[in-house]
């Protein structure tokens, strides 16, 4: 029941009205809306938390090896002798971030992102730089991963060559409609696909070693051709770390553990540590094999078969069922790692919204409880990079894990910053942070050193990388990911600036109106404009109406039909030569706004006709709109529209 | 000076604002704007009216022979014999129609184009008619002239057959922009290419001629290749009538000068009439002369090359300089006769809107005193139709003409009607109609019979166009001409209903109102908030706050805010579990709505913010210029929008 018109003892009411959104088309694609009160409490144990949060990571296998040999390439196929012991290298890199992170899994069981990381130990520029790097990076999992997914199917059926972009930006969006849905029971669907994967992947290798130890492996049987470098250049130095360099594109997705240790079940650093343990050797072990086995079959790097599809017709003797499920596998985690950036995209914009860095309406959950805007966003971005590099991962790469060293760096020195703080603490006290709570822990030091080695191993690699990739095209990420920094600095200080400007801290009442002065713009007399008229009337004494005037067989007319309409109000026709409209209207209400005192408001009381369809609006000058617009942006002017609809 | 104060005598007062219209990248484009008082009252005589009215009906030498010999292609080339008696028979009707309109001409003096005739004499429908038929034929004129403009230039220039679409496309921009900037001097400018057109065309037919009678033309040598039909067709009456009628496209354009008659000088009516009969006569000998000699030299219809080209080829031996001379007149005058359709379509549509069949926009005349909006729209759908047929002559050729004849026949008929009502009329009595005046006039039957059989033989035309071009494309235009009948019939009920709902006669001052209550809209509490409440409160007293409530947390601080700042007005917070914001404030105002009594207002106040920049728009969440878009269509409910600027 409303009871507007009493007053009761207090001012504040509360209501509930029962509007249930509307039913359309959005409700058919992404189905029916969820009320705040379901958001999810669910949780996952290790089995399942691998599986949701190991796509990303352990995809990776499907293109590292095979990136290394494009850059062996250049030294002709002599050179991919070099395939495994830089993918020794990456694994040593692998176990040392993996050990790393385990500490931040201990440290920060709220969720520990390089972002929080980063903001909590080093700042805000490292937090941005963290935020930017990431961003970057989640947009690039999805094309590269999508990408190579995609490049996996054509491999079983070459003639989807021609269609892999449109195929890919199909699959982004089908990602997307899934996601904006809202992943419930994602965990349990997560796990099939990842296990298969894992146990195709271990059957392969296991098979392939077989029988390499028993002298039954050959080589690839007509492999792709090899695309030549103009010359050949010799194995250099440089060369070998710009192949390490690809090849540490095994190691995107290892972050992702950390970033989501709330969905554990207690006890959930314990859980989650343990799961990135799991993660890292899986990914390991099956990362070494391919690449021991691509060398030994001689596997050749290309965009029309991916190494993998070599590897299981050569292990399998040709393109029959075995083949199959595993370039089916393969598709499908690639297609489901890009999941992990469609989780973590948008969670990460939604925080640093709600610190003040991005648009604010990146926090606001949609329909379906999720951070569609952030969804919607990624999708977009990702699908424009995919069409731009035609679904080349090996065009995409040399953009590819920058940001995520870069991340993986920022994120290794909050953490040793972190334990200088808590050696610095007595024992017993407790000092609480924003995604943490810090306590005084005996060994800080150990573990300062371990985070600080990984920092500094990252850092290492990221530099490598920068360099030798640089003109293949990580300068744009090096050029990227510092003007986003600005970017997020930049709307940070419009948000802080706005909050200065509204705060109501030593604020008085504003002062008193003691004028009020309307004016009516008019461009014929008819019941709209007595209706506009006789509302200003209520509002004030001191109306004005304002014709313009462009054809003055029209003016005479309103100039007539207002002598007995008018009801004695003035009217200031304005004579425009240049029959212009809304130009002679502004110039005077800026001469009356010039004249305005302290404590006077002027409002423009616009009658606007409202048709009763839409499409009829075609058929009207839409001045009052347009009126407006303008007027928005002068200051201590108010705009009413009073409408006058007709059918 | 100001003294809106004051109250002097009068309520009305004149004002001029010295607002001259700002400079920008327009005034570049098309020029500085023009005041009203510069509109031109430019006339012509015979020589120049012949320049700017006759290069649309004279252009069409240009392709006429040729779409006659396209057509008798289909039966091979020993039907090309058939083109010179069909275009005698061409030639005939087009004295036929010169006679008609000559009659047009001198009942018309204020201008007689097919649209006035047919309103002032047959009546809305058929007015309607001419209107859509003419509009249709304007658009095809632009696209057709262009198009076979630039086939000309192709013809000498065979590299630059891949851009003839971008070229055609970029000419009708660069005659839409020369009238936009308004063609003040069009008359000389029009007279030099004008008669050099002719005077060359002369040349060449006089020379082909003399040297046809000498025996000394030859063949054209290497013509293009016959496109050669799938099977030879026997020369049927049916391919003949089909010749015909798209030889007829050559008599488009005729009605220029009907239409124009008030820019000549006095006495207009007989500088106009002479005018017309000189313009047919050229075109009648021109076009009679290319079909003979295109006859006798063997030329071959061709997307390639054009039938003048090879005729010039033919006659002056070779690609000299005579040759280039032909081609460039009449590539320069197909590309002036779209200017006709610059002029008329305009003209057209701004009458037609004044009458209330078009959008009203359409009679607005922009900065430098053209219609400038239906100069955009016909230079947009004719860009589109040239990309759509990619820039061919025969292609649109189907789709042209049949409204220029029943714009004719229309016309025709009109008159012989008007002759009819004259006759009828005592002899001293005047009928002014809104296009000229009836007087009786001896011989009247006569002139009835003259514009009666003239109407029938464009009808049969037309009907002939219609049956032999009906699968090539015809269809689309008897199809889209009823169609464009009917929207023109749905604007006219619009407009008609809107005047009789707004309109005064008969009504009593609103009802005075009783009781004003306000609903301000708040998201938080800051300076905008209120702001916005205290002009609130300035209104009525009976003010009510409402927050929707997304995130408790949020809620709970404006709650708390509210009991400092919210000076006792109530606060209505009203749960909405879905976390939508609109919807429930919807439903809250119809509630209160539905209460509402006669004589009661409600108006919405809505704070709204307004950042310094335009672009800092993104970053804020526009939902006070959405909720201002739904409320537009709730009847009662006036809508204020309270700025606060924040930089």
């Amino acid at each position: 029941m409303l009871n507007l018109g009493e007053k009761d003892g207090s001012v504040v009411q509360h209501r509930t009205v029962g509007s249930t959104p509307s039913r359309s088309w959005r409700t058919w694609l992404i189905g029916r809306p969820l009320p705040t009160a379901d958001a999810p409490h669910q949780t996952v144990g290790k089995a399942i938390g691998l599986a949701v949060f190991a796509s990303d990571a352990l995809s990776s296998t499907a293109y590292a090896t095979q990136e290394i040999l494009f850059v062996l390439a250049a030294a002709g196929t002599m050179a991919f002798g070099a395939v495994f012991p830089v993918s020794i290298a990456i694994v040593i890199l692998l176990a040392i971030v993996t050990i790393s992170y385990e500490q931040t899994v201990h440290s920060y069981p709220g969720g520990g992102g390089s972002y929080i990381v980063a903001r909590d130990n080093l700042g805000e520029l490292p937090a941005r730089t963290a935020g930017a790097a990431l961003m970057t990076d989640y947009v690039l999992t999805v094309a590269v991963s999508m990408s190579s997914g995609v490049a996996q199917i054509v491999s079983a059926y070459p003639a989807l060559f021609d269609y892999r972009v449109h195929i890919t930006v199909a699959l982004v969006m089908f990602v997307m409609i899934m996601n904006l849905r809202g992943v419930k029971e994602s965990g349990r669907a997560f796990a099939v696909p990842t296990y298969f994967f894992i146990a195709s992947m271990y059957i392969m290798v296991g098979i392939a070693l077989f029988r390499y130890l028993t002298g039954s492996l050959g080589a690839v049987p007509s492999p792709p051709a090899l695309e030549a470098a103009h010359a050949l250049r010799t194995l250099t130095p440089f060369l070998i770390l710009h192949a390490f360099a690809n090849g540490t594109s095994a190691l995107t997705g290892i972050e992702a553990i950390s970033n989501g240790i709330t969905a554990f079940k207690e006890p959930r650093t314990h859980n989650a540590g343990i799961t990135l343990v799991w993660m890292s050797s899986i990914l390991g072990s099956l990362f070494l094999g391919i690449s021991f086995l691509s060398k030994h079959i001689g596997a050749i790097p290309s965009e029309y078969e991916t190494v993998i599809s070599q590897l299981a017709r050569t292990a399998f003797d040709g393109k029959g069922l075995p083949y199959l499920c595993i370039i089916g596998a393969t598709s499908v985690i690639l297609i489901m790692a890009c999941n992990t950036s469609f989780a973590d995209f948008p969670r990460l914009s939604a925080m640093m919204a709600a610190d003040g860095f991005l648009p604010r309406q990146l926090t606001y959950r949609g329909s379906r409880l999720v951070y569609s805007r952030g969804i919607i966003a990624l999708s977009l971005i990702a699908s424009i990079l995919i069409i731009f590099f035609d679904a080349s991962v090996t065009g995409l790469i040399p953009l590819y894990a920058i940001g995520v060293f870069l991340a993986f760096t920022l994120s290794q020195a909050g953490m040793a910053r972190r334990w200088w703080k808590i050696g610095r603490l007595q024992p017993g006290r407790e000092v609480k942070e924003r995604g943490s709570t810090l306590r005084y822990e005996g060994g800080w030091k150990a573990k300062m050193i371990i985070n600080g080695f990984g920092a500094a191993c990252t850092a290492v690699v990221m530099i490598v990388f920068s360099v030798t990739k640089f003109f293949e095209g990580a300068w744009v990420v090096l050029v990227l990911i510092p003007l986003l920094v600005l970017l997020l600095r930049a709307i940070h200080k419009h948000y802080q600036q706005l909050a200065r400007n509204l705060s109501l801290e030593g604020f008085g009442q504003p002062p008193t109106i003691l004028r009020h002065r309307i004016i009516i713009p008019i461009s014929s007399v008819h019941q709209g404009t007595l209706a506009a008229l006789q509302y200003a009337q209520m509002l004030s004494d001191d109306v004005t109406a304002v014709h313009v005037s462009i054809d003055p067989e029209e003016s005479a007319r309103v100039h007539q039909q207002w002598e007995t309409w008018g009801q004695g109000v003035r009217l200031v026709i304005l004579e425009s030569p240049y029959r212009l409209f809304l130009e002679p209207l502004l110039q005077y209400i800026d001469e009356i706004s010039s004249l305005r005192r302290p404590n006077e408001t002027i409002t423009i009381v616009v009658p606007q006709f409202v048709p009763k369809r839409w499409m009829h609006n075609v058929l009207h000058t839409q001045t009052a709109m347009m009126l407006r617009l303008v007027l928005l942006f002068k200051r201590g002017v108010v705009i009413t529209d009073v409408p006058y609809q007709v059918g």
